[in-house]
């Protein structure tokens, strides 16, 4: 069975060493010394380890069951939500006026991703209800957040997001979900809403649902959804549990993956429901959440990736295989282990490179966030926004290739269900597609997110790298991690000007070299938190560290990366070069 | 529910326009003109799509059990088989002296493709079996080939594999069963054999296991290792079945795919065995078919590539979402296609451009195997050595790759089990692994291969790639196929004299590489592929075919591979030139 240990340490080095959080201004910022930091780190990575990690086979081979409407949960998950609750993890980073620890997103997303390694189904139970919070806490009256928000932060009342329909995923505009106003000010709902993660389950007492809907009369498509919540209990005057509401799971779908989480039909069959914010700016109020919700994505991805390296690093250190052709490394044994020869240590330093690399990226984004909400820094709003869909989409594409790589380290018991290895691979895939598939956000990225506010925040982001080269360009041994970077950005810079180009005569120009310049971004973005790695690194070794091995170890990591993984960008721009004509040219009839 | 077209044009085109089989001067091709290979493709074909494909879901989804010792197939696998032997399609490249119908293995190859993407778990019963018998064929005495093949020939009886033991797979040395001779010159096997496919089932009288034991006092390691015919059911002089052999299956595994295929633990308990070949030449017997075996798993990538394309596309003309952003396409629907999306079509040629290239390959890689086997033609068998593990490791890698982005084009859905795209993505998991797991395939390439018979063959290799380019650079419309298949063959070549340069002073710098220069390879391979693609159907429009369109496409695919994924040799060149260092730098103890 597969295990997992908590990278607290890494987390330590990215949150101190390389962000240097306790010396920010971001209001909350001081107090995230490295005890405290430490203290929070180690008590989740125990839960994680200790208790959802046992459970994650299970979740995978029992799944969820439905009879007679209700929904079970997996053995032991209801028990691991408890503690969970009683630890308050749910709430760390929501306010304390309503039950929260009240610490930033950053810290948040950091445990986030000790659990989600270690359990992603069950941490979504979890994930999703801080959606929906955070969503209420938002745009929710005064009287919407006294009635869920202290519930919802203790996870006694869990949450959800309905936003597709079975014709309709994308393309919300498509909607067929109808919301009647009521005479008491209420809605009835009624339609029909599928692949409602944890929609229903027997953790929590209520589910609050969180429904995109059109009140009749509005405008057409997607400027005439409205947002609801619909309760699956109501909610009586004095906060206690009412009658039960038209809100009904149809059936849980059989998936690829992520079994222990309920995925569910949802039927509202006239569900009374109360609008949540403006009516007819329901997608505004989801996607106010967005860039959290699509980092905690992304971070699923490296989730999946940091247990998948754990475990095929353990097996690569213990099983016995072969000869290390430049002379027999274990000669007391019958072979040497597999991590003697050259293409396992190939594959294995590309897991931890992008392990590594992801970290820092995303706790880099989470600290923006933290920036944008903390501080209103406009600045910093704006550059994850830009980096939310290279984030979402590079990190689950590249996690998900990593724990097939991971597999891969295991031979035929790889592909065994027995070993663990096929569920991190079969978990990580639905990343790349729910929350907006990374198309996408490839096309969020390109069509939306370059140009915006005049294309401020991508030369905002060219600037900060080129800002980071010229101040490090003369450090002594920093060369061989400048120069590559500096050829990566400049790849990416080229692509940008290619799509302003291109694009204003043919958009499709853009469109088709969106998903390679996604993946051109995520490397270069990869590629300064590695050179970034490496001045902290030196600055601890220059400075006498006690620990010499461990920024050592980064040095390599982040050669490893400027040299056998940089490289991918020229491929990238090559092929965004190529333009629209290759992609286009054919009838659809003829494909 | 997905549905299987078998590709027989494309076949057709492939055999006759591109490699122009029926003009060839191996024995046996003379027969194969366009009317003949096309009923046989037709037929084939049939059977894939009506019998094989509607059961696919049933096995991924009811898979293997086993009570009591006995394991049953899914159902409808029994009568599908029955039909499949009626029809004569196991033995349809085997001896006619055995009841095969004598065709040259390039058949076997293109109707082994419409099997396996139509049902891949159910193909590796009769796959294994041909491997087998191809074995006997090759090795056997007489006797043996007398009493074996006319019944395995027929899939009366079925045959496996068996090398792997649960503490080694590829290192075969470290075997433990063991082979004691008896007075009577046969031998009694004792020992454990996992990962058996089709190791024991329902649809067949006897089984026929080829394992691979060590008779006690021979060499150490793998030198000692002997091939044994371990049939599950004895059988007497006079070719009726006798007792059962003390031969069982322990159970069967859990898997990530391929759940209609039984693999087993094989325990043999003093079961009776009889040496098939030489004593102590066991690896050499089983290896003999390896390259057929190799290129038959390689099949099995582009197999699953195509059937996930075509369900995708399928799935893009039909699913209306978004508009197109150059102007609507559907007005009189609420949504254009997804097919209108660039992005959509980046991904849906990247599937066909590597479907139909793959095609080329493999079955001009066939064609070298009966030349090698049907005119012992050295060159030919060199070759095909050379560029079996590329066709194995990259076939595989990226026929995973592209059922994974198919998978992709349904959002939701694909992840969704109903929907089929799961079960394409999972079963060709497989395939990466077995046969020699792909790190072990570039290992062979760079290890072996490359410096073979003094580097001839790769220097063949070239010069056949150089010889196409020469007699193609005046060619009117061919330079923009020539050009970029010239540069990635000129990055293939500075790689393998980066390997010969550098590998001389230190191994570990070829094997560090070896990963990227088979992906390299194969992408050469292709890119010579879809430019012997681009002359045959410039010279069919030059000519004027009656089928314009065909041609016009084959254009149009050829350079979406040239302009958009050839240019992928220049990073798994730049990562070759990155060297040893940055791969092997950490001590083990680091990680």
């Amino acid at each position: 069975m597969p295990s997992y240990t908590a990278p607290s340490k890494d987390m330590q080095y990215v949150l101190h060493d390389v962000l240097n959080i306790a010396a920010s201004d971001i209001p909350g910022y001081s107090d995230l010394d490295r005890d405290f930091t430490a203290a929070i780190l180690d008590e989740a990575g125990k839960i994680a380890a200790e208790v959802l990690s046992p459970l994650n086979p299970v979740g995978d081979t029992v799944g969820c069951k439905m009879e007679n409407g209700v929904v079970y949960t997996p053995p032991g998950f209801k028990d691991a939500f408890a503690q969970m609750k009683v630890g308050g993890w749910p709430g760390i980073d929501m306010p304390e006026e309503f039950g929260g620890q009240g610490l930033p997103y950053v810290m948040g997303t950091a445990v986030g991703e000790h659990f989600s390694a270690a359990n992603q189904a069950f941490t979504m139970y979890q994930g999703l209800t801080h959606g929906a919070a955070s969503t209420i806490l938002a745009h929710g009256t005064a009287d919407q957040k006294a009635t869920y928000l202290p519930k919802m932060v203790a996870c006694d009342w869990t949450g959800t997001m309905n936003l597709t329909e079975p014709h309709c995923g994308t393309d919300l505009g498509l909607m067929r979900t109808r919301a009647e106003p009521q005479a008491d000010g209420s809605y009835k709902v009624t339609g029909q809403k599928i692949f409602i993660s944890a929609g229903e389950h027997d953790m929590a007492e209520n589910i609050v649902h969180l429904v995109l809907a059109k009140i009749p009369g509005g405008p057409d498509g997607i400027k005439g959804v409205s947002l609801f919540i619909v309760p699956k209990v109501l909610v009586n005057d004095d906060g206690s549990l009412g009658a039960r509401n038209a809100v009904s799971c149809g059936k849980i779908e059989e998936k690829m993956g992520i079994h222990g989480n309920a995925t569910c039909v949802m039927n509202y069959d006239g569900a009374t429901g109360y609008l949540l914010g403006e009516a007819h700016k329901g997608m505004r109020a989801m996607f106010t959440m967005m860039n959290e919700a699509r980092l905690g994505v992304g971070m699923q991805g490296l989730a999946q990736a940091e247990i998948a390296f754990q475990n095929a690093l353990a097996y690569a250190k213990d099983r016995l295989q072969g000869r290390d052709v430049t002379g027999v490394k274990n000669p007391d044994g019958p072979a040497d282990p597999l991590i003697v020869h050259p293409d396992i240590r190939r594959n294995l330093m590309e897991q931890k490179s992008f392990a590594e690399g992801a970290r820092a990226f995303l706790l880099w984004g989470a600290t923006l966030i933290d920036a944008a909400h903390r501080k209103g820094d406009g600045a910093a709003d704006g550059l994850v926004s830009l980096m939310t869909p290279v984030i979402k989409g590079f990190l689950t594409d590249k996690g998900f290739e990593m724990t097939v790589q991971a597999q891969q380290i295991y031979g035929g018991h790889g592909y065994i269900e027995e070993w663990g290895m096929s569920q991190f691979a079969r978990d990580a895939r639905i990343a790349m597609i729910y929350e907006g598939a990374n198309g996408v956000q490839a096309l969020d990225l390109v069509g939306r997110k370059l140009a915006q506010d005049g294309g401020k925040h991508v030369m905002a982001f060219f600037d900060l790298v080129k800002g980071f080269c010229k101040d490090n360009a003369e450090t002594e041994g920093m060369g061989e991690f400048v120069e590559p970077l500096k050829r990566a950005s400049k790849d990416l810079q080229t692509a940008a000007m290619y799509f302003m180009a291109e694009g204003m005569k043919n958009p499709n120009a853009a469109l088709a070299g969106s998903y390679d310049f996604m993946h051109l971004f995520g490397h270069v973005c990869l590629g300064l938190m590695w050179a970034k790695m490496a001045r902290a690194s030196q600055a601890a070794l220059a400075a006498g560290t006690d620990d010499p091995v461990f920024h050592q170890t980064k040095l390599v990591t982040a050669r490893f990366y400027m040299t056998r993984q940089l490289p991918m960008t020229a491929t990238h721009l090559a092929r965004i070069q190529a333009g629209a004509e290759p992609v286009m040219a054919l009838e659809a009839a003829n494909f």
